[in-house]
């Protein structure tokens, strides 16, 4: 999913990613949802033509996907990976994103906004992300006129995103908290500072995998730096709290830590069948273990990759065809074996 | 526990092990709970004198063990390994056991009757005990006249031994009509055929790893061919019973039954705090699996041995010291997995 190694990235044992998103409007459209298809047409061409004429998008470095004659595999697929949202991978209408080569970077077209810029990379590097959304923000701004205010701010479809138009967000992995049920008091907390907690999987998602995303509510009446740096603040508390409480734990009972990791691990290595749901939830405390030095031998990277594929649609993907529901929790814990075999257990 | 090899003896994918024992008495001592310290320690010599000066016990084949004398957690050992009985390790009289080198043979001394003689053999060897049972016998009744009516037969301390004195059992694993639920009517038609069904512990527990042991009720108007006979023809047909099940069950739906072994191998291979009730359940898992031809490289030898360790005086035993019920889950899930480790995932 990433093209760095988990170990090089900083607080990665705790922020599984970061991710920024820009939303910007042409001046002279209306908003996606009114547009006809040849005005739809008109913006992809234009956002098409800024990227792949600059010097930016140098070489080969940038593809674009013809989001509406993709078949709903691919599209899904691209959703689990957080290429794009749930909502484009959803439009009935002309869409599209281009996506850098390295899968950090992709720019939805035609989404609930006209442009949906994102950064995203492993570890807390959401000071990276956003110089990079900048960047590409920068360079689209030279040939596009986006709908702007001077006392709003940036334009956009939904009132919630006005003024940066942007979205900065974590993916926390908080098991720690979950096991404790402390993680109830961090939610409440976090509404009252209005930022928002979702899913692994977006808005509707539950945290499967004791994975949160911790997302700005706010985008108005603040600059982009300090929705940065107050994204940047909670989550510092967030992972404090979770290291504390995960040693606090493997303090109080290793044993009982030890057997729980290693007993995901076991099952997770010689299942034979497995839902999505299950592998997120043993793929959760396998993490914890390794990012704890427990379990030795598997690397995060494995680990991520195996996110990637317990998923329906990467899954299918992988495969080549589709699958029944059956088909894939069998097909899911085949292909998880494969990828930890020979891994000695410790 | 056994001096060979599992898959040398017949129908040991179903029979764990086959035992027959005798229950004797001196003709001019009274039955072992009234007697004197004195009349104990003469019975105990008398045994002890006709086995080692006999030309059967050639060289150290046997040992005795003075009963009253062993800790606690050897006696119990000893009862885990179906050396002795539980009775006898409760004794609070004068008793021993003389026991072969390869464990195959015990002679119990003062337990509820003067002398209990056991065989017991892995898989389906009734045959195979009935005949050493019978030399170890006559080479006793040699030197030592035994309680004997000519309309009764052999006679014990309780009448539902009297006759031929001869208990015959075999130990059967069966994980398929547990899984059914068919198991219910094969106790059904025990019972009506006289035939009693025990735990794996003997008269009081219960069918701890799927392991049931099934044995003959009446002891008196029987030659002892007879009772042979019957145990052999009901787990006969128990033993086919179960081996349809499980390729049936197996054909049904290989994936889900993979699953269920392979998950209690990645737990009881994993595992850092293991308790002997699950030990044992996950090990039923792993038998079947093995007995199937699902789980390669690992051996029933191996399994035995982890069945004997998970007890908890062996348990003990082996490490040198007496443990806690908390120390001992986590002991025994290390010794486990280290009798485990080094076997590939298949």
């Amino acid at each position: 999913m990433f093209g760095e190694n988990a170990k090089s990235v900083s607080e990665s044992d705790v922020v599984f990613s970061s991710r920024i998103r820009l939303a910007r409007n042409f001046k002279n459209y209306p908003f996606p949802f009114r547009m006809n298809e040849k005005q739809c047409r008109e913006v992809i061409e234009k956002v098409k033509d800024t990227v792949f004429s600059t010097s930016y998008a140098a070489a080969d470095s940038f593809r674009f996907y013809d989001i509406s004659s993709m078949d709903p595999i691919e599209r899904q697929a691209m959703v689990e990976k957080h290429l794009i949202s749930p909502d484009l991978a959803a439009m009935q209408t002309l869409s599209g994103v281009i996506i850098s080569k390295d899968e950090n970077i992709s720019i939805m077209i035609n989404e609930e906004d006209h442009l949906r810029i994102q950064c995203l990379y492993r570890g807390m590097q959401l000071d990276r992300a956003w110089e990079n959304c900048k960047r590409i923000d920068s360079m689209l701004e030279e040939k596009i006129d986006f709908a702007y205010d001077n006392s709003f701010g940036y334009l956009t479809c939904c009132p919630t995103n006005v003024g940066t138009g942007m979205r900065a967000s974590v993916m926390l992995h908080l098991p720690a908290l979950v096991m404790t049920g402390y993680i109830k008091g961090i939610l409440d907390a976090c509404s009252k500072l209005n930022v928002a907690v979702r899913g692994i999987y977006g808005e509707k998602s539950d945290a499967s995998g004791n994975m949160f995303q911790i997302s700005n509510q706010v985008t108005l009446g603040l600059t982009e730096e300090e929705i940065i740096s107050s994204i940047t603040n909670i989550s510092s508390q967030i992972i404090q709290q979770e290291r504390t409480l995960r040693s606090e734990l493997y303090r109080q009972n290793s044993y009982r830590f030890e057997d729980r990791v290693f007993r995901s691990y076991g099952l997770i290595s010689n299942a034979r069948i497995l839902s999505s749901e299950e592998a997120m939830k043993l793929l959760s405390d396998v993490r914890l273990g390794v990012d704890m030095g427990i379990i030795k031998d598997v690397d995060i990277d494995t680990l991520d990759e195996i996110m990637d594929i317990t998923q329906p649609a990467n899954l299918q993907k992988i495969t080549g065809k589709a699958l029944s529901a059956g088909e894939r929790d069998i097909k899911r814990a085949e292909i998880i074996r494969d990828r930890l075999r020979h891994r000695p257990n410790t």
